[in-house]
């Protein structure tokens, strides 16, 4: 009878009395029963025993496999139960035992998990964020308490490369109250607890309720990798507050640490840099596209509370253009050269065309201003992205100041060795501005894969102890063995498995656009950092590993079906880093796509819904 | 100082007085001047002089090139103005002068062209449907008429493949009022012409007003194709009503007139039946996806107003399955075999398996009641998709039931010829039974490529008078020419160019699904059904083309961009058929894109918005 509450909407139109729904097929004929154990675990879908008792898909989906519905799977040993309990959000109760500096922290990130359960109610009012739940009429769910206690025992409130996240999670029944306990050492792992304790439960229909797994352990989940990464573009296109605040959302429900913001580009420059109006008013696409300081604040903010560090690339040398043409006006010559130059292939990887001018130390003076307000907004910086891809040296040897200049410095010659040797020089320069501007502190750099880390150069012009090394070429570049024994860092975003926008249309000529084809979640999930080739021998050099959306063709208004849930299977190899293949996951990862549709995120659909109700019939 | 107003968000935090906006790089630096003609013109980026007057994109956008922001471009003589008139929508009138029996519907249509206006402004409510006019300070704007006249002619109030789409569009410009003038035979050339009066205006943001050109005459503007549809598979995964309606409007948007909508397959039957209500309660994903029959109705007259047919498929005899499993509960037998039958790869083409049963009478009982039922939802109906694909021989026969009748009907072999010969029989009692349903009217048949329209078969399983062929397979395929000359009439809807759902990840294993890669826009566009193989001599018998979104991998949340704007290079294409290639239209179709967001539309971004910006300089 209760089943038939949450569907009075359909029902309402049509009917009255409780015989009516039978008749009219509104009542689910299935009941799902798990087989199997560990990975091989599947709910199965059978027709219901008249008078015999039901289990829904989504109590099945509880207490099956390994790992249930975690996702990602813990890397820590993991027990649950297979019993459930109902409760409501009304008998939830919380004490929180955390440091001082991180007690608003852990308030805001509580908030949060609240809201997550009212957004598992199928009637979750977006516009107002409320829940129409009711009260079950059955007193053992309506009076069930759920209480949850958190502990955390350091204060530290930033994520920095050796922030411990990990955490413990317990859940104990007893009667009339079920107690959840999380044990972390900073905030970071807190989080992590409460994001996995939201995966534990989920909606239970009959009774307008939440039903929890009603016995869990999860001894010290901890991340394979420090640094887990989405890097977002948001120069080829904008992508509003709102969206890249939702972005955050769904990479902290997959444990992703790391947004990486490319914020400008050649394209556009979209952040307001208050002592140089010009950069935006030249350089954003309008004045609705454009990232106030306080905005920008907000996200670095509204990150931090979901575990999340938001770092900056202001991209140089190569990759500016838009923005920086003002410099003749204010009688300080050419900031950058070659922008928007044609024919730009000769100038650049793709339109619009600019590079710095590294012969006018005008230049300098802006670039640490941009680099000063750029750690107010972003600060404390820890770390720091460069950009420092894909120069194009015949702009540079093509533009009459740069040659000139050229003869007057280094060896001056305009040989490719000199021209190498200045570009080097430069980022150097950068990275001691943006010390500078940061207060003096040295945060660590990260810089792109280029012709200067190629082989048998890396080590005469970058130095290991300043610079990470992202790597983005194909997974077998014979570049990361020579990295790695110069005692690099390194971040993988091989381009063959985590370049999220291959795939699509050719947006230059016709056909399919460079990296094609598209990349499934199941190659995302398989490229595994440490068995790229010749990264095997050096563990401790991988930090970790980061996707990348590109936005040449992409906006907020097909994002998150780009990100998503493709992110998600990056999440789990760089937070579980499991040796299985992506078939061990496949259950778990059609779940957590629904999960991040029901938290607002516009996830891919990966299958027919059929495969979800019938799982492990939807093979090859 | 007016183009301020509608920035007073980010200014108000920021700073008060006129100078500051300036000084904050606010107000734009550039100008856009069309150069070039036809379809070379493009609008110039270029900075402002100072104290010379500017030319916004929008402005530019409305009065350069041969077609200025038409989509489709008409097929007709078009002759657009080079000035503007801005104006308000509250001093817009309007006079209909309609049959009685279409008035309605031309109230309705223009209730939907006022809120397209509405949209374009860019702080419209979407939840309130609003838009915050202001009143413009200079009177030549604010009092400036604009007065529309619309005439229609014929009373036909559903849309037929021999409806007159035509209509006249003139804008005539005089002191203190400009006036549209529409005129067509029918309602459904008529909401056309509104369309296209629609798209000859756009946003003037410094007036907070609306602008138009101001001379235009479109001659007589008529689709070269009869049948312009796009299919959506609502089985493999459900997709709400009200998301039905978004691809309604923008389907509307590009003048594309036929949503066929494969409602059922054999993943789920998510339509109500009311006599029937085992078949969606076994059939549907669950209460909270099917469609209610008013819903069904409700769409049917969405469609209408939208000038869209909106036509049942319901696939037979392969692609049924749940929904179908009751039958023996009932005592009626199997009304389908091989449901969800494993493993799947030997009796279908994609999990989950399942064909009707031709060996039990009962089953065209149940189809007659089925076919009863959605007459009524679709009614009057004057096209049917009976589907009619891949079916797997080897379902029926391994089926004991099927075997043994076989023996007992016809040849009594069980030879491939023998089920080919019964399959066809089964369709045409299809055929029959549909028109039963119907009232005893006959509806032209549509039905999908497949053994039984193979070389040598056709004219003997189905009659050209009876059905259109729906030709799914390469536009290479001999089988066009084939087909064509035993004079059916055909529509085009070969894989390799207008199915929307190639080359995303694969859904069974892994790598990229079967019909990969994924098809850019430029090849939609240039898929012209009269240069298929075999086409060129019959262009009478080619009655238009249709896009496919098959569902397996989409849902509500990701449909649009998959959709959009492919489907409206689909909808010039078959509107204007041009000679030209994607290069000609690139302009306006990243133009039309943007209007389709403003519509609500989330169109998936083509480029970056630096080539919207910088038009004609992202090339190849």
């Amino acid at each position: 009878m209760k089943l038939i509450v949450t569907w009075c909407v359909a029902v309402l139109l049509l009917a009255a009395g409780a015989a009516a729904y039978v008749e009219m097929g509104l009542e689910s004929p299935w009941t799902f029963n798990c087989e199997g154990t560990g990975d091989d675990a599947r709910c199965v879908k059978k027709e219901a025993e008249p008078d015999l008792p039901v289990q829904t898909l989504n109590q099945c989906k509880l207490i099956c496999g390994s790992y249930g519905p975690l996702w990602p799977r813990p890397s820590a040993s993991v027990t649950l139960g297979s019993g459930l309990q109902q409760f409501t959000v009304a008998k939830m109760t919380d004490l929180i035992v955390v440091p001082e500096e991180v007690g608003g922290l852990m308030r805001e990130s509580m908030a949060i998990f609240r809201n997550h359960l009212d957004m598992y109610h199928p009637d979750y009012n977006w516009i107002e964020g409320t829940a129409p739940w009711t009260v079950p009429t059955d007193p053992s769910i309506a009076d069930h308490n759920l209480y949850i206690q958190i502990s955390v025992t350091e204060e530290v409130d930033r994520l920095s490369l050796s922030t411990d996240e990990s955490y413990s999670l317990d859940i104990v029944p007893a009667p009339g109250i079920t107690t959840v306990v999380i044990v972390a050492q900073t905030f970071f792992g807190a989080r992590h607890g409460l994001e996995s304790l939201s995966q534990v439960m989920n909606y239970n229909e009959e009774n307008d309720c939440l039903q929890i797994i009603d016995s869990v352990v999860i001894d010290k989940d901890n991340p394979a990798f420090p640094y887990r990464g989405l890097a977002i573009d948001t120069s080829r296109n904008y992508i509003p507050v709102k969206d890249i605040e939702r972005t955050l959302d769904a990479m902290s429900s997959t444990k992703l640490n790391t947004f990486h913001w490319h914020i400008t580009d050649s394209h556009s420059f979209p952040v307001m840099i208050n002592s140089l109006p010009k950069m935006h008013q030249y350089g954003a696409y309008s004045s609705r596209e454009l990232y106030h300081p306080d905005e920008v604040r907000g996200l670095v903010e509204y990150g931090r509370v979901r575990g999340i560090r938001v770092m900056p690339e202001i991209d140089a040398p190569a990759h500016v253009g838009n923005g920086w043409q003002w410099g003749p006006q204010e009688g300080l010559g050419d900031l950058a050269v070659c922008v928007n130059q044609e024919p730009w292939a000769s100038y650049c990887v793709e339109p619009p065309c600019g590079q710095l001018n590294l012969a006018n130390e005008n230049m300098y003076d802006v670039l640490l201003k941009v680099y000063q307000e750029i750690t107010h907004m972003f600060q404390p910086v820890d770390l720091i992205h460069f950009g420092g891809d894909e120069v194009n040296l015949n702009c540079w040897n093509t533009t009459d100041e740069i040659v000139e200049w050229m003869q007057t410095v280094g060896d001056g010659t305009l040989s490719e060795g000199h021209y190498m040797q200045e570009w080097s020089n430069f980022q150097n320069r950068a990275f001691d501005l943006f010390t500078d501007a940061n207060n003096g502190t040295q945060a660590t750099g990260i810089i792109w894969t280029s012709t200067l880390t190629e082989q048998g150069g890396v080590d005469s012009f970058l130095d290991k102890d300043k610079y990470i090394i992202q790597i983005w070429s194909a997974g077998n570049d014979t570049i990361i063995k020579e990295l790695l024994e110069n005692e690099f860092r390194v971040i993988f975003s091989n381009y063959d498995a985590w370049y999220f926008d291959c795939g699509f249309g050719a947006w230059v000529g016709e056909g399919n656009n460079w990296c094609s084809p598209y990349i499934g979640w199941q190659k995302v999930y398989d490229n595994s950092p440490h068995e790229m080739a010749g990264s095997q021998d050096y563990y401790d050099q991988v930090i970790g590993g980061e996707a990348a959306m590109w936005s040449e063709q992409v906006d907020q208004v097909g994002l998150d079906a780009k990100l998503w849930p493709r992110g998600a299977a990056l999440g789990e190899r760089l937070w579980s880093n499991p040796s299985s293949s992506w078939e061990a996951a496949e259950v778990r990862m059609v779940h957590h796509r629904q999960r991040m549709v029901q938290r607002g995120v516009a996830a891919e659909r990966l299958q027919p819904k059929w495969c979800f109700q019938n799982e492990g019939l939807c093979y090859a």
